[in-house]
C-alpha cells in the first residue's frame, strides 16, 4: 500500500475532522509525537475538531483527557460526540421533565439530564410500573449488570413501546494491545435482533455527526466547502464512508483498527475507498 | 387506532414536509382532494416541500407532474430528490469529466449530467477497458435489460474497484393497485450481498435527504427550529424513523404503505412511533 | 383461525414428534391435560419422541422432569435434544482427550464430556496459554459471569482459530408468563457478528435433529415412511418449517409462541404452512 | 497455505464425496487430469459420489455430461443433486397432480414432474386466476425473462400465501474465467427480502444434501461411518462447513472458488477449518 506523508495531505484543507480512537490515542494514551500534529496546525491556522462515537463520558470530560495530557488547546469546543447527538434528539423530541430509562453508567446519563429529562437506570426500573417511562436510551457497556439488566430491557421493551435511541453505533472497542470488548452498540443490535424493533442510532458513519461538526467548523471559517475539510480516521465502515457520503475528503491512518498488512485488501473487498492514505496522523516537526 | 385531522395537526407548525407517493399521490393520480391541502397551506402561510426518494426524474419534471395536475404553486424549488443529493455527491467528489458508468434510464443520467460528469449505461461498458470507469451509480430500475444488466454490473464492481452510489434507498415501489416491482434500492441490495462490498446509499430516512430540505426551509423561515416542522409520510421505515431521527414531529398517514387494519400493530412491533396518525394529509376546505 | 381436534389429527399417523416447551410444557410444568395425549397414544400404539432445542441437561435429565410429574413413560430414549447433536459432533470429529473449551453450566458441559473430551469453562481459560484449546461450545446461558465471559470468549476466538458449535439454535426463551430471557443462541449470534466469523450450530429447524429422531422412530417402526409422522410445535420458524422441509406433516398448536389471536397473520406473513392448526396437543379422553 | 497431496488423504477413506464445479469441473470442461482420479479411486475400490447444488439439470442429464467426456464410470447412480431434494419434497408433501408454478428452464421442471406434479411457468401463470396453484419452486436462474417474471413472482406470492422452496442455496455461479453470474439462490433472496417471507431451501450446505449421499454410500459400503467418508469441495460455506457439521472429514481444494493465495486468510476469517487443504483434486498416475 503507497502511503502518502499526512503533512503534504493537510497543508491543503481549511479544516481537519479527526477520529479519536486509533487516530489520536490508542489503549496506552496518546499516540506518541501527535502532538506536533497540533502544533502544525495551529501554526498553519487550520481548524480541528474531534468527532468520536462515545456517550460514555461528556465533551468536558472527554476534553480534559487531552488537556491533562499536555494538549491544552483541545477545548471543549472542539469535540462532537455521538452523546451530543442524543442529547440533542431528546431536548428536540421529548418535553421537560420526562423519565427517560437507560442502560449505562451515571456519568453516559449527564447527557440526559442536560437535555432536560430525568433519568432511571434500568436496574432500578419496576417492570409493573412503566407508566411513567417515556424513552429508552443505550448509552455505554458500563455501569449495570450485564447478567440481570440486559434480559430486563428487553422486557421493558416489551412491555410498553417507547423510542428507544443508541448513542453509539459502534459494536465492539479495544481495551487493550490485543483484545476488544463488546460496545453499547452491539447490545443494541442483540436487543434488537430479539425484539424485531428497530431503534434510533447516533453515531459516524450517520451524517448527523458530521452535520453536527460542519456547522462547528463553518462558526471558525464561515465560508467553508464540505470539500475543504478533511476526515481523518482509521475505520473504514465509520470514518471513510461516512466522510465520503458527506462529501469530505477522507484520509485512512494505519495507526489503528486497520492496518499496514491489510488495508488494501480491506479497501478492495469493502469498496470504500479514502481519498488518501497515510501511516499516522503524526506530523514530525 | 384514534386518528387525528390532518388539518388539527398541520397548522401548529412553521412549515411542512411531504412525502410523494402514498401521501400526494398514488398509481391513480393525485390522491383526491389533496390539491385543498394546498389552498390550505398557502392561505396560512405555511411552506411546504415534497421529499422524494426518486432519481429517476429531475426536479423540473417531478414538478410538472403537479402542475399538469392543475397545482401550479409545486414548483421546481418545492421538490427535494434523493437524486438531488446524488448528484451533489459527484459534484463534490469527482473532478469534472470524469466517467460515471450507470444502471437506470438515459434520464435519470441527468442528475450526473448536471453534476458535470460523463456518463455511460452499463450495456455500453466494454468489460474490457475500464480504464475510464471512475464511479457506478444505481439510478432507476428501467432503461436496461434485466437479463445481462445486473450480471454485467456485478462484474464491472468485480473487476474494478470503485466508489458505488445508491440514489434511491426503496427497494420496490407499487405499480398499481395490487402489484409492486422491485426498485433500483432492491437491486443494489443484491448486488452488495453477492460482493460483499458496501455502496453510499441516498434517500430517506437518511439525515442528508431531511438535511436538504431543512436548509430550503430555512431560506423561507430564517429562524425555523426543527421541532417547528411537521414530516408527513406513509411509510415508518423510512419518512416516520428519519423526521423523528432528524428532530421533526411527525405524522404518519393511512393513505399508503400502511393501511387503517394495521398501522397499530406496524408501531407496535417496528417501535416506530409517530408524533401522530391521521387518515389522510387531505384537508376539507 | 379454523382449528382441528388434535385427536382427530393424530390417529392418522404411525408416529409422532412432540416440541417440549409451549407444547407439553410451561413456565409453570406440565400443560394441564397433556398427560391424557400421552394416554391416548400408548393405547392407540402410536410412538412418540420429544425434540428440543435443549443442551443444558442431558436427555436422562430431560426424562426425569417428565417422570417426577406423574409421566412414567417418556423414558430418557424417547427424548432428542440439541446437546446430542453436539455430542455426537465431538465425537466424530475431534480426537478423544481434546480440550473443548465452553460457555454454560458445569451440567451442560456432561454432553461434551460423554463425547470424550476434556473441557474447560471459559472462565478458566488463560487467554496466554491456548495451546491445548481445539475447540469452543455454547452450551447454556447460565453458569457464567456475563460481564466478562463474553468478551473472553470473543477473544478468545479472536487469539486462536478454531472449530466452534453452538448447541442450541434459540436466540431466546420464555422464564415466566410476562418475560423471557436471552438464549445461548442469541449469543452466538452476537459473538459471531462481532468476529464475522460462521459457527455450526445444531437445533431444530436443522435436518440433523429431525434425523436424529427419525432413525429412532424407524427402531419402532421399521418401515415407516417420513409422510407418516406428525411434528407438533408451537413455533413456526423452527418446529414447522424444519418439519415441513424434512417431509414431515406438520400441526402448529396454538399453547405457546403462537397465539390464537396472530396465528393466522404469522402463517401468512411468514409464508411457512403447517398441515393442521390445533388449539393444543391436549386430547380429553 | 501448507498443502497435502490428494492421494496421499484420499486413501484413507472408505468413500468419496465431489463438489463438481470447481473440483471437478471448471467453465472451458473437466479439470485436467481429473480422469486419473477417478482411475485411483476405482483400482483402490473406493465408491465416489457427485453433490451438486444444481436444480437446472437432471441427474441423468448431469451424468451424461461426464460420460460424454470419456468417464463412463460416473453414472445416474453417482449424482446427487440439489433438484432431486426439491423433487422428494414435492412426492411427499403435496398430493399427485397439483399444480407448482416455477422460475426456470422448462427442463428445470422435469424434477417437478417427476414428483408427479403440474407445472406451469410463472410466464404462463395469469395472476387474476390463481386458486389451483398450490406451490412454488425457484428452478434455475434460466428460462425466463428477468425485467418482467422477477415482479411477477413476487406478486404471485403476495396475492396467494403458499409454500414456496428454493432448489440451489447458491447466490451466484462463475460463468467464465473472470465473470460471474447471479444464481436462483441469489433471486430468491431478492424475493425473500422483499416479501418479509421464509422459503425452504435445498443444497449444500444443508444436511439433507449429505444425508442423500450417506444414504446412498450405504449401499455400496454398508457398514461405513460419517467419518471414513471426504467430503472434497472448493467452497468453505457450502461444502466445508456442511460436510465437517454432518460429521465428514473433509479436504478443501484450491481449483476453484478458493484461491491459493486467500486460502489461509478465507479460513481463519471464517473460522470454517477444513481437515485438508490440497491443490486439487487431481492425482498423477
Amino acid at each position: 500500500m503507497r502511503t502518502k506523508s499526512f503533512r503534504s495531505v493537510v497543508r491543503n484543507y481549511r479544516a481537519v475532522f479527526f477520529d479519536a480512537f486509533g487516530v489520536l490515542k490508542n489503549h496506552s494514551g496518546l499516540i506518541p509525537g501527535i502532538e506536533q500534529t497540533f502544533t502544525y496546525l495551529e501554526k498553519k491556522g487550520i481548524p480541528y475538531y474531534v468527532l468520536t462515537n462515545d456517550s460514555s463520558r461528556s465533551p468536558d470530560e472527554l476534553a480534559k483527557w487531552y488537556q491533562d495530557r499536555g494538549m491544552p488547546n483541545i477545548t471543549t469546543d472542539k469535540i462532537l460526540s455521538s452523546g451530543m447527538l442524543a442529547m440533542e434528539f431528546f431536548k428536540t423530541k421529548l418535553a421537560n421533565g420526562k423519565v427517560v430509562a437507560y442502560l449505562g453508567t451515571k456519568k453516559s446519563a449527564h447527557y440526559l439530564e442536560i437535555a432536560g429529562q430525568n433519568t432511571i437506570a434500568i436496574s432500578d426500573v419496576d417492570l409493573n410500573d412503566l407508566e411513567h417511562i417515556k424513552s429508552f436510551a443505550f448509552l455505554d457497556d458500563e455501569g449495570f449488570d450485564w447478567n440481570k439488566d440486559i434480559d430486563k430491557t428487553i422486557n421493558l421493551l416489551r412491555h410498553k413501546n417507547m423510542t428507544v435511541i443508541v448513542a453509539n453505533t459502534d459494536k465492539n472497542y479495544p481495551v487493550n494491545k490485543n483484545n476488544i470488548s463488546v460496545a453499547v452498540g452491539g447490545l443494541a443490535d442483540l436487543v434488537e435482533q430479539i425484539l424485531g424493533k428497530k431503534f434510533i442510532r447516533f453515531g459516524k458513519p450517520d451524517a448527523q455527526m458530521f452535520l453536527l461538526a460542519y456547522e462547528r467548523a463553518m462558526v471558525d471559517v464561515p465560508d467553508i466547502q464540505r470539500k475543504e475539510i478533511l476526515m481523518v480516521g482509521d475505520t473504514l465502515f465509520t470514518d471513510i464512508i461516512g466522510g465520503n457520503k458527506f462529501g469530505l475528503d477522507t484520509a485512512l491512518v494505519l495507526s489503528g483498527n486497520t492496518l499496514p498488512d491489510n488495508a488494501k485488501i480491506k479497501i478492495s473487498s469493502s469498496g470504500i475507498i479514502p481519498t488518501y492514505v497515510c501511516e499516522s496522523a503524526v506530523i514530525q516537526l
